[in-house]
């Protein structure tokens, strides 16, 4: 059997003077990148660095767009209206392009980082807009997000794209829910790799109190600002491909 | 004879509750929009309406980039490097052309706003990474400064397609140089149509020490941020129609 | 019988170009100043500009506190943290504390602002820091806030000064609760008035579905950014003095 | 003879999730820190700890004044006006005051960064409005400057405080002048410890070109954003108490 999975991990969340993750370092692991786009973190020239090692490296872009609120690096949930959240969206989205534009990249796909991550993905008052957001923008444009999660339902139903992601360096409660880190915790690579690869062939993750839930999906999410995060991802990226299971991004060609 | 020029106007620079200019009234008197992008003026639910107005009133869409300080209004000169001016410049077009995507608009021109109009056009540093980064995103993307500055030179030099524009609701002096205000101030609605139709027909402007300079360009501007700009518009386009110009974008179609 | 009321007013709202409300033809009819702090609205030219304002017009000022979020006008809740919020309070009542310090007055009181005044008003996750932030920076400094919520109360309990206002510009529910506008309606002069002296003389209030509810207050609030502030104030003003109240600060000596 | 020198460093400069500097690890070879309040680098919640590690530590606390330029980390010059500089240093002098009062300290010094060092320090236009904020603010505060500036001999003609400062950690060209990087590099802390020996000892320092240059001051400055700097730090207090050198802040007690 020829098992494929996807591995993304959050990149470019630099902003000037402060460096914040090794990107470069994590190019050679990684099959998507989720670019942040400039509201919860990462500038222009942060940006089009990214977008350059991704052409390098063949890594698919894709939009990693949060809420305005660099000190709270997108975790800190905003009270924001629909409009704003589509506008908010709309603008990140373009802003990325611009890059991907001049570097002769597609937009593979959008996944809202933090606390958008949950708004968008769970909140009837965010769902609809934010889907209208990215189908008005491009309707070929995959919607990342936890697996399982009511946006995904919703997004399927209109027939958009959709790439159901497992956290597999977030910790997750019986309930199959995952836990949002004001800072990211380091864990062991090797921790990773097995709870990826568990993910990947068995179809469960084990939880904060010592069980497991099932989990189904076609890309594997890591954190690139964790402290070990090059790590993390080579035992990932190694520990899939010794047992068979290739990593390639969501629109590679079998 | 049939002449025909373009009206430009600085648009959508109200910022959440802050609301500057009144933008609806203007688009009946102006053919084309600079649409602030969000780093001098501008936010994300400000410039999707804004878009809208333009499609509604047929009015062509442009970029009108700044540098990154709401504060100063983009009037205050920040040092940038060109590589900051490059992604600067990138980001806030993709983020304007998301919106006018969604709603159906090409953009049709690039015009630097405030102080970076004075940088990008006159200086050897900004010059040449602005000109690459209009280049490197659409070739066809018109390039909006004031007639006869040294990047337009460039750009011409280049193949790329400009608007030469004249300021005639700012001050000039006697070698033809135009003046910054921190704040716009209001000048008759009379007298800046009278300096617009000068200007047109016979390529004069009138200075700050009483004389006169040549001018040449296919597009006026107005500041859209003056108190009474919707008169000031009004005025200009009035008095065009009735000497027999005929107001029209830089891409309509004669 | 002597009555004395005081008439607090939000000031010190503009921003860079962005100009919102008109301070100075308000102040005649203000006695407190809830300056802005440069988080929700405000920047240091203004703040300094309202600080000299309320010393020439003999104005008591106070901090006007809010969230940091400009484009929101600090309306939009923020889940901040604990210590966050602790900071934050620190960070804009040092800030304020700057320029009366150089114009030779004294804070007398702190407000917070738009959605930061529930949060602190009434959640249990903010109530104490926000104490203990007041109580730590300057236990004489009167912390005002809506008529009989929880923390006016835990403020009495600890010793703390307090002054309980009657927002008599926004709407009522009728359990007593405010409602927060967006974008602050106008209401007419004559109406605020006639509402104002209801509170302070009868201790009622109307509400939105046409009843009364009991209000019980030593400082009345107008709104600054209503487009017709001044006009508010002055009737407010007017119909007070009529009524035999006298406008004073809540540090006026009698 | 007993030679005593202040060793002063950059501190808390780090950024809601960004880090920037090892904070804790300085305070022990320090006797004055230069805090960051919150315009080019810093938080509230990154400022008050900082503020404790200073009171903890016994490292006398001064103001570290910058642009209002995040992303550009301060080093980018912007032309602000001089009564937006006057409000700027005010309004960063008070918020830091909030945090030393309710942790018992009192503001020694204020020090400009980055850019602005240069700004107040050397040019007309800015050196008098800093001046008079300074003194409006606190006569007592103490003005840390490049030893020999400009800003400095005028500050004493006035009757203010200073304080020459040598910065061990820079380059310097053979006129004295000291060459700002966007982006501290490191030097070997033996090398820095040897600079500071040699400029408090003999009074020069080496420049760029291979040669000397006389120098004179108070105190020494380590910058707290090199990746080394606790080790810089370390070797350099050590070497100058070897040499028999006490470090000891501004207005220690001899």
């Amino acid at each position: 059997m020829s098992q494929k999975i996807d591995i993304n991990v959050d990149m470019g969340e630099s902003f000037g003077r402060y460096v914040l993750g090794d990107d470069e370092a994590l190019m050679p692991y990684v099959t998507s990148a989720n670019i942040a786009t400039g509201f919860h973190a990462a500038d222009p020239v942060v940006m089009e660095q990214t977008v350059k090692w991704a052409a390098q490296y063949g890594v698919a872009p894709g939009a990693h767009v949060g809420l305005p609120d660099m000190r709270g690096f997108g975790r800190r949930r905003i009270d924001i209206s629909p409009s704003e959240l589509r506008g908010d969206v709309l603008y990140q989205l373009g802003a990325l392009e611009a890059f991907l534009k001049v570097h002769g990249l597609k937009m593979q796909h959008i996944k809202p980082h933090g606390i958008l991550y949950r708004m968008v993905g769970e909140e009837d008052r965010y769902i609809e807009p934010f889907l209208d957001a990215c189908a008005d923008y491009n309707p070929e444009l995959i919607i990342m997000l936890h697996q399982g999660c009511e946006a995904l339902k919703r997004a399927e139903e209109r027939g958009l794209p959709t790439a159901h992601e497992i956290l597999i360096d977030l910790g997750y409660d019986a309930q199959g829910n995952w836990l949002l880190e004001r800072v990211k915790q380091a864990r062991s690579p090797e921790e990773v790799a097995a709870r990826a690869l568990r993910a990947v062939t068995e179809g469960v993750i084990d939880t904060i109190d010592g069980g497991d839930v099932p989990v189904q999906g076609v890309t594997v999410c890591i954190h690139g600002d964790a402290p070990n995060a090059p790590a993390v991802a080579k035992a990932v990226h190694s520990a899939l491909i010794a047992a068979g299971v290739t990593p390639a991004s969501l629109t590679e060609p079998t």
